[in-house]
């Protein structure tokens, strides 16, 4: 019985703050690069900042993370990646700080609440040279990345229309209780920021470069529900406050090369998830794409007579030889795992892929989001 | 060996414009009456009114009309009931010398190519005294049917979402020849009138008692191939003729009850051959129905965690006892003879159901449709 | 206004002995020929033949026919051709009794409730120069033939499995009333030869010519419920009847080429109303077809990656240029017009069609369905 | 910033034999034990087992194990609990000599290569004092657990059929390579042993309290192409080797209780990646689930028209509160999470939970799938 050597590599000093749903999906995915991608630099979760004393340790303990702080600033100083995963009112002012002390920054998505804390972000990020990666995790998918392969050799001819739509439920009932998500100084917007960033996101990514820029926008937006309960610690209904964002938008897009978007979020569709589907029509083929059953494709080639249902799991297909043979599905928290795989990567070597979504990126989506804002309150198409 | 008897009655006699598609269609719907709705009063395809003899003659007998005429006026004074199933420009004249002949009428969607000829319509069926159908014949697909009833039964509670698109790619090819309905004058508008119409119609027919009218409208339209092959008998290109009608639209609604509505049309969605599809939230359940897929509806109820994807092919189904067993599916020609049932009877009875379309009924959706392109032209939303 | 020419060819005679569920079906079928199939030989619905003089009057009236009878033999004698639609026992006297006069016979499936029977009945066809049809209506499904033209184009390379199974739920309920379709003596069997029959006939259509004739056969057959309710013409229970056929079957076989089938049907399979489908692999391609969604065929051909969902409703389709545009779908109905197109043309121009169905065909399955009975029986696979 | 306290107890050192597909699952599924199942005791990955110490060190260290060892009887010595997961001919000695030496043993399926060395096996765990589990993951899925959960609540009523097929394709190609798993002597069987053993197995789970045991079976097992390439280590083909075992099998069975099954699995379907489907039909509803969709669980309840789908992400749903909100869907390997989870507790507790699948229930199937050869073989049914 012999001992296995252990790796030499001094391992990039991760700092997270942010330790619920997002924190616990990015510790995983770092936790993972090891055994599945073992050409990521090697990574430490170092520190996980929080303000709760007690439930930041549980989840440093839970997260295998070796130090905790209060302080994003004192985190910052100690670690050579920021990862800010905390509600989007804390977003700018310590990314910017990140940036400015040269440490890289992957900042979840909307970029921020507000366009203009989205613009100061966006120009920290150009100015260092480190970096700044805005987390839209639905770049990472397989089958995504199998769709803009397809669109990029251009399987899809002229794209004509662009159609997305993310669906959720979580806020039908009218007592689910009130949370930062609801607010707009906190959250800036409901399902619009939440679930509509990754839609407007994706399509950027996926079509982009076919269709131009966004040239106008008609938007609208709805709060169903006008208050919510607060819960005190035993769940009993404290008080109830006041909603302040959406729990629903749609748009329509005008894309520079005449191409028609059309885009819809809720939180109140009943029956929905997480249902955040893709739809694409070129004049030579189509392709469709559902959160829910991520592994698939929907393909239309030039000559089919149909869509055919691509399970995007072989081994020559995006990502995939690092997991499991044909058929053996990936879930959802994968994404983070490539995507962290391809920041840590861009870290390590300096070099950004193309791909990777940026604060640049994130700074665009949130423009679409205002307009989206604009058109509703103002009644009228908003030219970008 | 014994001889049966004839039934007795006076059959209705009809007369019918337009021997294409739609002609068929209506034709066929009448000859099936007797057989699977034999409470249906007695028809009879009396006259087929057209303009070339020759292909006239040959509609005729294949579709079981005694009599024809190129002269719509002669027609009208020799039949009980009118179908108007011509090309949307001449719907107005002779439906409304009909009507003021006292001739009840059935035409064919969209009502009109301009809201002033709809409207003119609309008021010519108001002054008259016999029934004005505007044939949106979606009403009567026995899924949709069924669909009415758990709305109308507050399956759905309050309603949310409203979503209806018609996806046709019969116009991808640029090739594909030029024909009336691609013209602004001949038809008014394109994937809008033609196919929007339907949508819009549904969407008032299933959830307008419950989400009121529409508020105010912001819309899009496009045209993506501005020109098209005119063909000579032979089908060699002749010249190319403008199109000047739309190939897609988007649209956003809101509705007095603060519902938010999302339709698309598209001409050009390679891939789907006749794909109308609507999908409905409310804050107790949820629907979605598909037209290539016209014998399902999917349902989710109160309490329910899914679609519950119901066939809607039980003898307790509207209209499907008078068809096969359960299972037997329907197609897409039942819904015209279900249609065709409701008309004669409404004619025979004089007592037209409030579910049954009717020229008011198509004179609001033209306003819908009107107000969709004003909003693109004017940049603005439009309140209707 | 001019009058319509009639058309002036003798009409082919029809005289129909049921006219339930099948007949009903064939009636329909026949009255709409002349719309859509004017290049087949006309024909009148001339005589309906039945038992209860009151009901059978009725019946003709609905469904068109002239003339009644009690007595098949009468019957026969006045028309052109013969349809035999009533319970399986009645299957083979009339037909056989037809045959020898000379008189053309399409029959129901199955052929007969015994396999003698069934041989006579072949034995008779084949004695006789006129077409003796066997009504395995889902031949002619246009999905299906589209599949039979990929597998006789090779676009599936040897096929090595055949998966068919039919289920159906209307027996799950125990209180469900005995009917003639539970009775061994005038059914012949169950699932069996009512829904199995269609399956392996259905199976031999697609691949027989690859696979080759059936080797060996396991079968497994079971009645969940014993006995069923005999009602009275009130409703009420009036006694219970033992059920003497199977509610469900399974089947294992071994074809010629070394292709493995595995079938199945039931009348308990809860949630399933009409639910035949059948899946085929080859070394180079798959297909998948489900009868509630009949007009969509899924492929995979050699280099897919997964099922291509086809919507069997283009002009080029079989049959289909002769109903409406793509994406207008057909009914289940519509496999019995084609049905009786192709049996009215053969018994017109004196050539029955490779492809249609025949009493040797209806023998050919009655062979699987006795062998499958038997190595249920004897615990044995059984050779053909 | 403070430093988290690391916990203190002691962990089990596992020891694993092999160290490629599953070696891989199960060293991921125990790294994510203590961030999502903080709850399992704690453990450690100590030893590999394997026979190419290069390959073997190198596994190693990409898995987290700190020692590797070639011999298995050195490294049972050194650990708490021993997985076995080598090809079949493995199986047997080392698990036995490990049960002998009252270390746990959690073993691939299936359990051996012949039905001899199972019931040695299944012996040996009956006369140790520690659990031994056959690794039988698809019982870890939640949609199956939910499934489960369903029909001990008895919510399908009587069970009458249970159908199960698990189809791949990766042996379609003719030139695909030789491997162990194509071995009579090292697998056992081929399609049958590695696929069907999973079906059978969970058809036992799901419904054998309903069910009862297996009474008689019928099966037919072939094998498509007779030999395979052997390549050398520059991908050329050296030889030809025969293929000794089944490309795929067909098995029909009949239950203690006169339920009706039917099971299927295949290398060579083409199109089918890992396509294990399990559906089930009682008197008062059904089920459906498929692996390459395992988050949905396709469920008919009494009183419901059709198949409701049920996304199986909820809070409330077997394993799902460990990680991600609603609709955030799980993938394959989760299932060896869930797996391990629940072994190493019943290692720490003594207690193995009555879901747990056992050396016994491994010989249960390995008696099913011999009597499938046999009725093969025999050409008989087979009572068990």
């Amino acid at each position: 019985m012999s001992e296995t050597t252990p790796t030499t590599a001094e391992p990039l000093r991760i700092g997270v703050l942010g330790y619920r749903f997002m924190g616990k999906a990015h510790a995983n995915a770092l936790a993972r690069l090891p055994m599945f991608f073992p050409d990521a630099p090697a990574v430490e979760r170092h520190t996980l900042v929080g303000r709760d004393e007690e439930e930041l340790a549980a989840a440093a303990d839970r997260f295998g993370f070796a130090n905790t702080a209060t302080d994003w600033a004192t985190a910052i100083e100690a670690v050579d990646v920021f990862y800010n995963l905390g509600p989007n009112h804390v977003h700018a002012e310590p990314s910017i700080a990140a940036l400015e002390a040269g440490v890289p920054v992957l900042c979840e998505k909307p970029l921020a609440p507000t366009l203009e804390a989205a613009r100061q972000m966006r120009d920290a990020a150009a100015d260092a040279d480190v970096p700044a990666g805005c987390a839209f995790n639905y770049r990472f998918v397989p089958a995504i990345r199998h769709a803009k392969g397809l669109i990029d050799d251009d399987a899809l001819g002229e794209i004509r229309h662009v159609r997305g739509r993310y669906l959720q439920d979580w806020l039908v009932d009218p007592e689910a209780p009130w949370a930062w998500r609801m607010d707009a100084d906190l959250a800036g917007s409901g399902a619009l920021g939440d679930l509509g960033a990754h839609t407007i996101d994706l399509a950027a990514f996926l079509v982009g470069d076919c269709v131009g820029e966004v040239d106008r926008v008609a938007g609208h937006t709805r709060t169903f529900v006008e208050e919510r309960p607060v819960l005190d610690d035993d769940g009993s209904v404290e008080a109830y406050r006041d909603v302040t964002v959406d729990d629903a938008y749609t748009a329509q897009v005008a894309y520079d090369s005449g191409a028609m978007g059309s885009f819809e979020a809720s939180r109140v569709a009943t029956g929905h998830k997480n249902d955040h589907t893709v739809e694409i029509h070129g004049s030579a083929g189509s392709l469709r794409f559902s959160l829910e059953r991520l592994n698939e494709l929907e393909v239309l080639r030039d000559g089919d007579r149909g869509y055919e249902t691509v399970l995007v799991t072989d081994e020559s297909d995006p990502y995939v030889d690092r997991w499991w043979p044909p058929g053996h599905v990936l879930g959802w928290e994968h994404t983070f795992v490539h995507e962290n795989y391809e920041f840590v990567r861009a870290v390590s070597t300096g070099n950004v892929p193309d791909t990777f979504p940026t604060f640049e990126d994130g700074y665009e989506v949130q423009k679409i989001l205002r307009s989206i804002e604009r058109s509703d309150e103002r009644g009228e198409w908003v030219t970008l």
